[in-house]
C-alpha cells in the first residue's frame, strides 16, 4: 500500500454502503478509501469461520496482495492466494479448469469462500469458478479497477470467453459482499482509470441527468481521488443495484445498461479485442457517442445534447470517434455482422439502447439495420 | 425403435405426469411407454419455436437417436445431434468445453434449448453445459436409463467430475421438461437396469413403507416392462419431486436421498470407479444394506427389518455385501478416508442417513467415526 500514508487513516464514517436487494441473495457494497484495511473484519462478519481462496492477477498481487493478506491475518482468516496472468485472455476454459482444481486443492469446503481481488477479468472468472465448485460456493468481490467497482463486481454476471465471443460461458452468481476500496484505484494506469470512467458517465446518460450534470462539474475530483470519487462510485453502484434488483436475470430493464455497448462491442470485435488499440471502456465511450449521434439522426435529440456528451467525454480524455482508434478498421459489412452477433436479431430488426435526452435512454427493439449501416458508413469515412 | 411394435401404439391416457413444483422454475415429468414418439410435440408446447442441440452418447445414439429425431422432425423442430463417448469418464472438463463450443457452433440462441438424450452421465454433463452457455439455456431431459428416469433427471443437479472427486464441479439447473419413455429401458443391459432399480427401492426404504411393500410384490412386472414399471417410475419421480420442492438447494431434507450413498460412494471410490467391478446403483444397494445393518447395530431396528431389505435386494439380483465386489479391496482406513471426504466432518462427527424402520430414514449428524470403522472392519472381514 505504498501510495497510502497516515493521513488516509480509516475514518469509519467515510465508508458508504449500497445494498443490492435480491431477497435471500441480498448483499452490501462497502465503498471508501482504505476499506481494504478492514476487509478481514468485514468478511468475518458476513462469513464467520470461512477459509478463503483469493484469486488475483499478477499486477494486483504485486501491488495489493500483501495489504489484503495482512488484513485477513489480522482478522484470523486462513487463506490461499492463487495467481493468474493479467489480461482478458485469462478469462478462458483452461484457467477455469485450473482454478476449480486449485480451489479444491486448497481443501475449501461448502462453508468457505472464494475472493476475487482484481479488475473485471479476475472478477468474472472467479465468480464463474465460485458458481461451479461444489455447485456454488460463497463469493466475495474486492474490485480493484474503476470498471470493476462501478460495474462488473455488482450484479452477479460472471463468465469466461469462448472463441465464438466474449462472456458466452458463465453463470449468474451473486457475491455475498463487495468491498470497493477507492484508494486502491490510485495505482491504476490513467488509461484504465479513464476507461472505467466511461461506465460512470454511462449511468448519468442512461437514467440520471442530475448525476451527469454533477459529473460535468466534479470529474476532476474523481480522477484526483477526492471525496468526489467515493461519491461517484457509490452513485454508480446504486444505479446498477437498482437495475439489477428490478431485473436480476436480464430480461428487461437491465438491458438499459447496454447503452453504448452494442456499438462498443462491435468496435472491440473489429480490433479483435486487441487492448493496445481499444479497451472496453474506450469502446463504450465511442459507442455512447455513436448512440447519441444515431439518436440525433433519428430525430430523438438535438445537436446541443450530442454536444454536451461529446464535450464531457473529451474533457476526461476518452475517445469519441471510430476514427480515434489507431490502425486499420474493417468495412461496414464486418461491423454489421458483429452487431448482429452481439444483439439478437428478431425478424430482421436490431435492438439498440437509444435516448430522448441526457438521462432518458430507452430500449428500441425495432431498429432498421439499413439505417444503422448508412449511419456507420458516415462514421467510418467522415 | 426395433423393440416396439404396433401393439405398443400410443395411448395418450397411458402417459402420467409428475409436476416438480419450484415456482417459476416448475416443470412436468411425462412418463409412459413410447413418449419418445410424441417428444417433438411435447417439446413444441413447452418451448415453441426453439431449435435444439441434442447431446447423446454413442450407445443411445445407435439405438434411439433415429426415433427421437423422427419425432422432432414430425413436429417441425430443427436440431443438431452431438455425440459423446459412453461412460463416466465423459463427465469431464474437456467434454464440457467441447460441448459448450459445439452448442455455440450450432448457432443456438437464447430462446433455443439443449436436450440430454441418455443416462445420468449425459444428463449431468448436458445440464451443466446448458447452465453455462449464455449463462443459462433451456434444458430438456430425455432420460434413457432407469437410474436417470427415477433419479438424476429430476431435481436440477448437474455437473462433471474433478480429479478430486465425483460431481465436484457443476450447477443447479432445472430442466424445462423431462420425458421418461419407459419402453426405452428395454434396451438397457440387465445389469444397468438392476442398478437403477436400487434407487427405486431407495425411495421405499427412505420414506414410503407402502411403496416398498408394493415393490416386494411387483418387482417382476417392473423388470418385465409391464404397467408396474410406469407406476414405479412415476412414484419414484413423485418421491424425488416432493423432496426437491421442499429443499431445492439441498440444505436439509434432500439429504435423505443419500440413503446408502455415503457407504456407496466410498465403495465406488475404493474400486476407483471401475464400473466393471461396481456401478453406482450396485454401490447404493450394498450401501443401503450397510445403512440398515449399521442402524441395527445402533439398536434402531431389528433383525427382521434388515432381513426384509436383504431379501428384496437379493431377489432382484443386486449385490448386498462388500465382499460381493469382485477383486481386492483396500483396508478400513482407506474406507474411512473416503467417507470423510464424501460427507463433511463437523467437529469429528460423521453425517449418515440411518433408519428407524422401513420407510423411516433420518439424517444423523453426530455419528462417531470409531463406531463406523469398527462396523466396517466386521463387514470387510466377515
Ligand atoms: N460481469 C459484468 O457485469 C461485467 C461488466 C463489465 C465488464 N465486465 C468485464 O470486465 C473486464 C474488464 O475489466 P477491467 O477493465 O477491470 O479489466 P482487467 O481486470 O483486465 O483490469 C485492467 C488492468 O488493470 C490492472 N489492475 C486492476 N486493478 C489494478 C490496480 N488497483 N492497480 C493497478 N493495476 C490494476 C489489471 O491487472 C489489468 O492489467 C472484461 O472482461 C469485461 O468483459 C464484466
Ligand atoms: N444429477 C443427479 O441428481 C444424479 C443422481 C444420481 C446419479 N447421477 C449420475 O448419473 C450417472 C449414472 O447414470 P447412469 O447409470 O444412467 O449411467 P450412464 O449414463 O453411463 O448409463 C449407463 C450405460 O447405459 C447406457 N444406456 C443408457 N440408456 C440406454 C438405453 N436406453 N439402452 C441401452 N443402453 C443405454 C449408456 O450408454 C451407458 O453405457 C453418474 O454419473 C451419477 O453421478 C446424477
Ligand atoms: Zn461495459
Ligand atoms: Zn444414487
Amino acid at each position: 500500500m505504498a501510495n497510502l500514508d497516515a493521513a488516509d487513516a480509516i475514518t469509519p464514517q467515510a465508508v458508504q454502503t449500497v445494498r443490492v436487494d435480491l431477497g435471500a441473495r441480498s448483499y452490501d457494497i462497502r465503498i471508501g478509501r482504505n476499506v481494504l484495511e478492514t476487509a478481514g473484519a468485514e468478511i468475518a462478519v458476513v462469513l464467520p469461520g470461512a477459509r478463503l481462496a483469493v484469486i488475483v492477477d499478477e499486477n494486483v498481487a504485486r501491488l495489493h496482495l500483501e495489504a489484503f493478506g495482512a488484513s485477513l491475518e489480522k482478522a484470523g482468516i486462513d487463506f490461499t492466494p492463487i495467481t493468474v496472468p493479467a489480461g482478458e485472455s485469462t478469462k478462458c476454459f483452461s484457467q477455469f479448469e485450473r482454478l476449480c482444481d486449485e480451489v479444491l486443492n486448497a481443501r475449501l469446503e461448502r462453508n468457505d469462500a472464494i475472493v476475487a481481488l482484481g479488475g473485471g477479468v479476475v472478477g468474472d472468472l472467479t465468480g464463474f469458478v465460485a458458481s461451479a465448485v461444489r455447485r456454488g460456493m460463497a463469493f466475495i468481490q474486492v474490485p480493484t479497477s474503476l470498471l470493476a467497482q462501478v460495474d462488473s463486481s455488482v450484479g452477479g454476471k460472471t463468465g469466461i470467453n469462448s472463441r465464438h465471443g466474449k462472456n458466452l460461458i458463465g453463470a449468474f452468481h451473486q457475491p455475498a459482499l463487495v468491498l470497493a476500496d477507492t484508494a486502491i484505484l490510485d495505482t491504476l494506469t490513467p488509461r484504465d482509470f479513464r476507461a472505467g470512467y466511461a461506465e460512470v458517465a454511462k449511468y448519468g446518460l442512461l437514467g440520471d441527468a442530475d448525476f451527469f450534470a454533477w459529473l460535468e462539474t466534479n470529474w476532476q475530483g474523481i480522477f484526483a481521488g477526492g471525496q468526489e470519487r467515493d461519491e461517484a462510485v457509490a452513485r454508480s453502484c446504486q444505479a446498477k443495484a437498482d437495475v439489477v434488483a428490478a431485473d436480476e436475470l436480464e430480461s428487461g430493464r437491465r438491458a438499459l445498461l447496454n447503452l453504448g455497448h452494442t456499438f462498443g462491442h462491435a468496435l472491440e470485435g473489429a480490433v479483435s479485442y486487441e487492448t493496445e488499440r481499444l479497451v472496453h471502456g474506450e469502446g463504450v465511450s465511442i459507442g455512447m457517442m455513436l448512440a447519441h449521434e444515431f439518436s440525433e439522426k433519428l430525430g430523438l435529440i438535438g445537436a446541443d445534447t450530442v454536444g454536451r456528451v461529446e464535450r464531457h467525454l473529451t474533457d476526461v480524455g476518452l475517445p469519441i470517434r471510430i476514427t480515434d482508434i489507431p490502425g486499420q478498421l474493417p468495412g461496414v459489412d464486418v461491423f454489421m455482422d458483429l452487431i448482429a452477433q452481439d444483439k439478437k436479431v428478431s425478424r430482421g430488426a436490431l435492438t439498440f439502447v437509444l435516448t430522448r435526452g441526457i438521462g432518458d435512454a430507452f430500449v428500441e427493439k425495432g431498429v432498421d439495420p439499413y439505417l444503422v449501416s448508412e449511419f456507420l458508413k458516415e462514421k467510418l469515412n467522415p
